[in-house]
């Protein structure tokens, strides 16, 4: 008797140890393809360079739909196809630029780019004294007096000492997508906003900014001004509060425009209705390429499926890449996908996005019940090899956002973020700034946590 | 009675939970003061802008040792001194170029650079065939018949599949350093390595290389090949085996001159005469200016004094910084340093060394016993906020490495390793690619680490 409980213990605990170390073989082979034979570096080279920036809207956009859904079929998944969406279209236009007047013929020209969603300046551009604030409160408090007729400055920087840099950007970005809004209601002519950047340099960083129920005849341009300018403008303003500041940008909104999220999916042996799905967005901001931010998602998230069929590993569940349109200034496809996919009663069990640039990855965090979350938390060891040790409970990401409500696990590739804000949404994000390993490491990483997934379900 | 204990016990750990939250609001201190206010960054600028590569025997090396002196003393430390050292002397010479001839007339010139301690090639150059092998053992199979007379080209790749780069390093580098000394045995003419680099590029990476007991007139040039370099001439090579190669290199070995450790310390409170350290090397490679190899172990190192001064952190044991010269190509400074040490009977209970790069730290390495490391181990909630979860066991580096044999628990910042060998040794590790928040993160982390074994000993 002892004996035969002994043997089925023993089966048990070797059962147990095969399965572990052939997960662990599994996830080791994505690695190891990743970084020998990966097609995300190549994938980024072509989005980055050979396309390039791609604004919702723009032909270049259009061109990254028609690239990214040959380069699926081309992987031979069962199903690729575009998923027809709304976009708003905003064009930069052909100038804009800026200067610090210090007195009569004396002018110093400052880094500035118009925030996306802006109106234009009058032709004749905008000339006028400046207030710095660093907050909405001290806005209110100097008041329609202080205020009226003149260039409201934004200038509280991001928070240096948050480890974390999404934290920081967090708590200065009200000043880009809300500053406008609040400085009309005080009668201010332009909005100048500190570029969201950690460093000091001379790149201005664009963005998304909302005039609110702001009705357009009385919308005022907004923008955004380098970190230098910024520090530079400001200890001007020390020496002169009554220094002028000319700003003229023609950029422009127009009527909303058709454009795709691009989708593909491997059918599920055992689960075929129930999704898992990763993804990132393929639309980007116009200054750079938009490498980081999210090229480096996009080719990771179609890396994931590629590894799937290169190393043929067959998933229990339908495994779905979802290339979204329109993330920066709208996020139409994400909205657009959650409610196809509601009205199709379709069932995601999992969504992962990496929308957070290429850099060495250093976690996941995951938007789940926390008996979900203990689950989560006993595949770390897997991890422990290729040091992806932060597993936090926290968002996902923004195109993935909307599937929450039906009960969706969400999950974000969380990559070392220090150098991120360097880059972000600026001249500065292009294919240059990426290394191919951690984009590589990044993308196994994704494929592994999907893997796991995939066999352990929830 | 009962009361009575309850209130001992509420002391206790009430003083407990005190003094754990005084220890993480002080090494938060060092991170906020690092990010700040720190001068690491600053001085990082100097060293790589104003001063730039720093070979041991150079004058460079020599206006760096003055320039480290000085800002030490400008901390206000107890003591600031230049401990003589003598250093081997070799330069590159003026000229170093190679070629792969393919026909008569026909040739592409490649990317090469002498290696540190090479020899130069006679003033006419060296043409040869080439045989290319990817191990010593295919070259011992090959024989005298093979090798006589021809240049080694050893190419085998640094091992894309690790994660930690300095593995693949690890992998590769004995043909750098030994490549020449067994190529010598089977009458090669010339040794041509792979640069020690996982990209593919046209920078050539030195580094040290050894002839062993090779006597002065059989010792033959060796040079370095950059990845792209090496690809080309492997490719070229399956085409015609029977393809020349041409070199021609100038540089040369001079005899050993004085040069010096720059040590700076502050006096212990408590325990005087046991050693805190804390040290980089100050030397770098002459083709870069050594931002990253190890200008940022070295005002990381420098930084940790100047915070403990400017926060008015008084250690218990003396905290001392020393800044090595001759790590590259002779590890002299390291030598000797211990070499002293043992003289005087000093007592050093802890050293940390920085020499993996200024990019994000993931954590620390330890030589140490199993019981030391497990009280380390208690220490990794303090770094938990900062992302610093990495603690292994393992070497702490090759400068603190000969303090090993009195005892000291030696240790190592583990910075993120991907990007590490982009620049290693060649002419792209310069000021442009440190990233000041992660080189600054790096600083905070080897204050707080210095900090803990401060306050709780061994």
């Amino acid at each position: 008797m002892f004996r035969f409980f002994y043997f089925l213990l023993s089966i048990s605990l070797f059962s147990y140890s095969q399965d572990s170390q052939n997960i662990e073989s599994q996830i080791k082979s994505f690695y190891d393809h990743s970084l020998t034979s990966g097609k995300s570096y190549e994938w980024l080279e072509h989005l980055s360079n050979q396309i390039g920036g791609r604004l919702s809207g723009s032909l270049n956009a259009e061109r990254a739909v028609q690239w990214s859904k040959e380069e699926l079929e081309s992987l031979g998944l069962d199903k690729v196809w575009l998923q027809p969406v709304m976009v708003p279209k905003w064009v930069r236009g052909n100038f804009e630029y800026a200067s610090i007047e210090s007195s009569t013929g004396n002018s110093i020209n400052v880094s500035i780019c118009a925030l996306g969603g802006s109106v234009a300046t009058p032709n004749r551009g905008i000339r006028a004294e400046v207030i710095e604030v660093k907050s909405f409160v001290e806005l209110k408090k100097l008041g329609v007096d202080k205020i009226a007729g003149k260039i409201v400055f934004f200038n509280r920087p991001m928070d240096p000492t948050k480890i974390n840099t999404f934290s920081s950007y967090s708590g200065a970005v009200n000043q880009r997508t809300e500053g406008a809004e609040e400085a009309i209601k005080l009668g201010a002519k332009a909005v100048l906003v500190r570029s969201m950047n950690l460093s000091n340099d001379d790149f201005p960083h664009t963005g998304s900014m909302y005039y609110g129920s702001v009705k357009l005849k009385d919308r005022i341009p907004a923008a955004a001004i380098s970190t230098n300018g910024a520090n530079l403008l400001s200890s001007m303003l020390k020496l002169d509060p009554k220094l002028k500041f000319f700003i003229k940008q023609n950029c422009q909104n127009y009527p909303d425009v058709l454009s795709y999220n691009v989708i593909g999916e491997i059918k599920g042996s055992e689960f075929p209705n129930k999704i898992i799905l990763v993804g990132g967005h393929l639309d980007s901001w116009d200054l750079g390429d938009g490498s980081h931010d999210d090229g480096a998602g996009v080719v990771q998230s179609m890396e994931v499926l590629n590894q799937f069929k290169s190393l043929g590993v067959k998933p229990r569940h339908t495994l779905r890449v979802v290339l979204f349109m329109n993330e920066e200034n709208g996020l139409r496809g994400g909205s657009k996908y959650a409610n196809i996919a509601n009205k199709k009663r379709e069932d995601h069990l999992f969504a992962l996005e990496s929308d957070a640039g290429g850099f060495t990855p250093r976690g996941f965090s995951f938007d789940s019940s926390d008996s979900e979350f203990d689950k989560i938390k006993s595949w770390k060891k897997y991890f422990k090899p290729y040091l992806i040790n932060e597993f936090t409970q926290g968002g996902g990401g923004a195109d993935i956002g909307p599937l929450k409500s039906t009960g969706t696990i969400l999950s974000g590739l969380r990559p070392d973020s220090q150098r991120y804000f360097d880059y972000h949404h600026s001249s500065q994000d292009t294919f240059d700034a990426i290394n191919k390993r951690e984009l590589e490491i990044g993308a196994a990483s994704m494929s592994s946590l999907i893997y796991l997934v995939d066999i352990f379900g929830f």
